[in-house]
């Protein structure tokens, strides 16, 4: 039988998932492809961490270089994340020819072009199917089974830690801290979760899909992002009092002849496919022009579902080197960029309705001054909620609103004002309110 | 720029779905491609027949062999459905060396392994996406996305006009024939509507999904199948109060070293993500070693649905053809027939637990004659509900009684002897209960 060999820089986490499977599924992979798959290489820093996956003698090394150089190796797995030195490494296999399978968002999201341009020029593939929602085959679902449509919006839940929080909050009314404490404990959040929990990662995914989907070269500064800490559990009551759960939405649609993106905590109409994933999972709903809706759901995280996802970008390389395939597919999905493409709108010009929470000292005319700078900057409120007399967090009584839609900008614009006026205490917090038209 | 020419026999509706989103999306196709794809003959039997969308000039003929002899054309698109001339029409263009295209269930359900044979020796592609699922990318999911993982089981709610029928049936307290009555109306069943409320429609489409997840060669006839004409509103109200939702479900599963298959109207708990899929949508609930739990949901039929799902594999022909794959992808996904993939479970031999229907007269010891039966052929009940004493659509007294979990056949053999007393009018209604282990 025929084997591609493949090498694997990173035997972390998702490496030993990659290894586990490889191992595992031999036989079933094998009755598949016709070929078998050999891991020859593999480098990490730490070879001697114990791990559960057996590395045959004579394939670990502590040099990545060792993997790129080596001429058997037709296929590299990069799963040491981050841009340094994953970035060089990757650059570097390129120019040796070698097809590329990655995990790494946090590199594609900054350096897109770079990466698909060199790939490109060079001829190779450059899968990153597990970088964005985990095992859920969604890269390849935009790229080749949704590849005759035009893509209008593609909304998801795709950080697990952040839905995870969420739906304990919602269903056993905890507050933030309390559920982050214990999902940290569980192994559903990481010790330093501000990557997660301040909306990063779900940025630099939203940034890979808007890529794909549209085309456009944007990485995460490009539009507004927000994470979830500072929700309080008010805030989910008055949302189900709406009929309605949130969730930390990452989104990108199609709107007045420009692509708009962000990814704010959300409030999510209770009807909608996205209200009823919980947990730890993810979910992408795509509105194109010839399906309408669809939706694709799976576990987002952990070793065993992003490494399916990058095994079956190692299959999918392994199937053109066995098959004579050139330059099938390219990274974006497009040879050209298309003259259709809308631009990107600029972050400020995103337009939601919103949920505005505002922490007030107690005292008569505090609406009328707040709606008064509201209405100054164009922004009508279609409801006021004020929950009896309890205080927030920040000891002042919470006045909640829910605005018609709004630009983000002037949003923000009117907040800096009433945050700073005498009778609002600390920073006022924001929600999008996700429209179903 | 490069152009790939194709045929289309048969301008039906799918077929002018199919040349409207070629027409449409062109453009866009092109960036993806570097290259256009252009439609150079179209074949119909009733070329003058009005149609929206333009056949150019010197295209159309009312001979399909036109299109198969054309040497122009690469990939032959086959949407005139059913098993003959299809089948005649689809070997004559794989003997020409052409690439093939269908949505034809009815065709691939009952004659798999000739057609996969056919289209193996002579190194062509055989794409089918739009046969399974109308648009949702079901095909691709499971033989590119989940390629590295073993599949557990596969649950859909598969047929669109079934699930339309039974969420009015819920909603509104219908009766199936008078919501049938209007989905005829409305478009969303056929006149003749016997495909798919007796369930044949939805077990052609599962024979294909068991070639694909078990690499096991079936047809209906090999599992268990059953429609929905016989629900009447008392099995929704009952299933409600279960906390359940009835749903026409096919499900294929490993079971005791076999594969399980069936298509019967179900209990679905609440809970569980197919519950709450309604109206035409349809879904499709995948368990593997890797991934765990994860779902597609889409439109499953429709012009522009179902075309989208086979201009996605006109453009997997495309990219094989440009970047010189041979034999990329078999069409099973398959190579090998691997030894460890289990044999077939009899039907007979399936197992669940089950919600029995019996019209009865209203007299004393019925329920104990007839929990004797079930227990003689070792079903044992967990729960006997009977509704006041409402006569049903037979002028008996329902009863309805669900069962543990039971064999098929017992099942079968016990209502046989039921459905036979003095006591009994009528048929007996079974459905399965959803078992979320």
């Amino acid at each position: 039988m025929k084997s591609v060999k493949i090498g694997i820089i990173g035997l972390g986490n998702i490496g030993c998932g990659v290894m586990e499977i490889l191992q595992r599924n031999s036989g079933l992979l094998a009755s598949r492809l016709g070929a078998s798959i050999e891991v020859v290489r593999v480098a990490d820093i730490d070879p001697d961490r114990p791990r559960d996956v057996t590395v045959p003698e004579g394939v670990m090394t502590v040099d990545a270089m060792d993997v790129i150089n080596d001429p058997e190796v037709q296929i590299v797995v990069e799963l040491i994340g981050g841009i340094e030195p994953a970035r060089s490494y990757i650059l570097a296999a390129i120019n040796r020819g070698k097809h590329i399978v990655t995990a790494n968002k946090a590199l594609l999201s900054t350096h897109w072009s770079e990466l698909s341009k060199k790939a490109g020029a060079k001829g190779v593939t450059l899968g990153f199917e597990g970088s964005v929602a985990g095992g859920i085959p969604l890269v390849r679902t935009i790229k080749v089974g949704l590849v005759a449509n035009r893509i209008l919006s593609v909304t998801g839940i795709i950080n697990g830690t952040c839905n995870y929080i969420l739906t304990r909050m919602h269903k056993e009314h905890m507050t933030f801290s309390s559920v982050l404490g214990d999902a940290q404990d569980k192994g559903y959040a990481e010790a330093d979760p501000a990557m997660d929990v301040d909306g990063v990662d779900a940025a630099q995914k939203l940034a890979i899909l808007v890529n794909l989907c549209f085309n456009i070269p944007v990485s995460p500064e490009d539009f507004p992002y927000q994470g979830i800490s500072r929700l309080i559990p008010l805030d989910l009551e008055v949302a189900e009092d709406f009929g309605c759960r949130i969730k930390l939405l990452a989104t990108a649609g199609r709107s007045g002849g420009e692509v708009e993106a962000w990814v704010h905590p959300s409030l999510v109409p209770e009807g909608h496919p996205l209200a009823s994933v919980d947990g730890i999972f993810n979910a992408v709903y795509i509105q194109d022009d010839n399906l309408g809706p669809s939706l694709y759901y799976g576990r987002g995280a952990g070793r065993l579902p992003t490494g399916s996802a990058v095994v079956s970008d190692v299959v999918s390389c392994v199937r053109d080197i066995l098959s004579g395939a050139v330059e099938r597919i390219p990274v974006s999905g497009y040879r050209t960029i298309s003259n259709s493409e809308p631009p990107m709108k600029l972050a400020g010009n995103t337009a939601s309705e919103f949920y505005v929470r505002v922490s007030a000292h107690d005292s008569p005319g505090v609406l009328s001054t707040i709606s008064g700078i509201l209405g100054k900057h164009g922004i009508s409120i279609s409801s006021v909620i004020q929950r009896g007399r309890e205080t927030d967090p920040g000891g002042g009584v919470p006045l909640v609103m829910i605005t018609h839609e709004a630009v983000f900008s002037r949003m923000l614009e009117a907040l800096q004002e009433i945050d700073a006026l005498d009778v609002t205490i600390g920073e006022s917090f924001l929600m999008r309110i996700l429209m179903t038209s």
